[in-house]
């Protein structure tokens, strides 16, 4: 039996699943509307999946960015994976302002702006996006 | 005519360019063997791209992490697409190792082991990945 944390939970609250991957709402009360994208099977690499299976990874990843962009309405859209402390394949796809705690640098970078706290405005449309992306999963 | 330094300058040693994106080896004397692909043209974000492009350059993108996998021999890749800087898509594809200057951090956050300084072989080996991939790419 292995130790890793995305073998044995969730990862966050689950807005889609299927057999290959779920997707999850990151409970990060300094970046609302931020997702993962998490492989249900222990992989480490994109290349460790088939590229049939990678891709229709990807294809989630662009419906995430897609959805993200139109409801959270960022500055800019943050897609990673990285890994480095959890070896099991995820997606982390971030919705960025030029006001937030760590603009310009990533959310894995330096504070630029302490004194940030996520608009009311923010959390709504958060919620919004997680209705919406279920929506748009259950085509 | 807009000052976005990816327009106007090639980004780093071109390994490979096709009409949609080029691929080039970084300049970082911490990272050997770090790639990044630069799309051509000044988009933003990936879904900015046609769903079809898209996956063009995530195509390239499972191509040179595989090649750098084959080749750097590095214990995780990191892959990432951010921007926040210079919002002109491109895609970094790094080889990370467990003493590397920031492991387990991604190269943004806090160096980690100071005294960090890539080994002759990894320099070879950074050598080896370019001849690989531009062999690869040619098929």
């Amino acid at each position: 039996m292995n130790s890793c944390v995305l073998c044995h939970e969730d990862g966050g609250q689950i807005l889609f699943k299927n057999d290959l991957y779920r997707i999850i709402l990151v409970n990060d009360a300094n970046y609302p509307g931020y997702l993962r994208i998490i492989l249900n099977s222990h992989v480490k690499e994109l290349t460790d999946l088939s590229d049939q299976d990678s891709i229709k990874v990807y294809e989630a990843l662009l419906i995430c960015e897609r959805v993200v962009r139109d409801t959270m309405l960022a500055d800019k859209i943050n897609v990673a994976s990285l890994g480095n402390v959890v070896p099991h394949l995820h997606w982390h796809i971030i919705p960025r302002y030029t006001n937030d705690l760590h603009f310009p640098n990533p959310i894995w970078g330096t504070a630029t702006n302490n004194a940030y706290v996520p608009s009311g405005e923010l959390l709504i449309r958060s919620k919004e996006l997680a209705v919406k992306l279920i929506e748009k999963l259950a085509d």
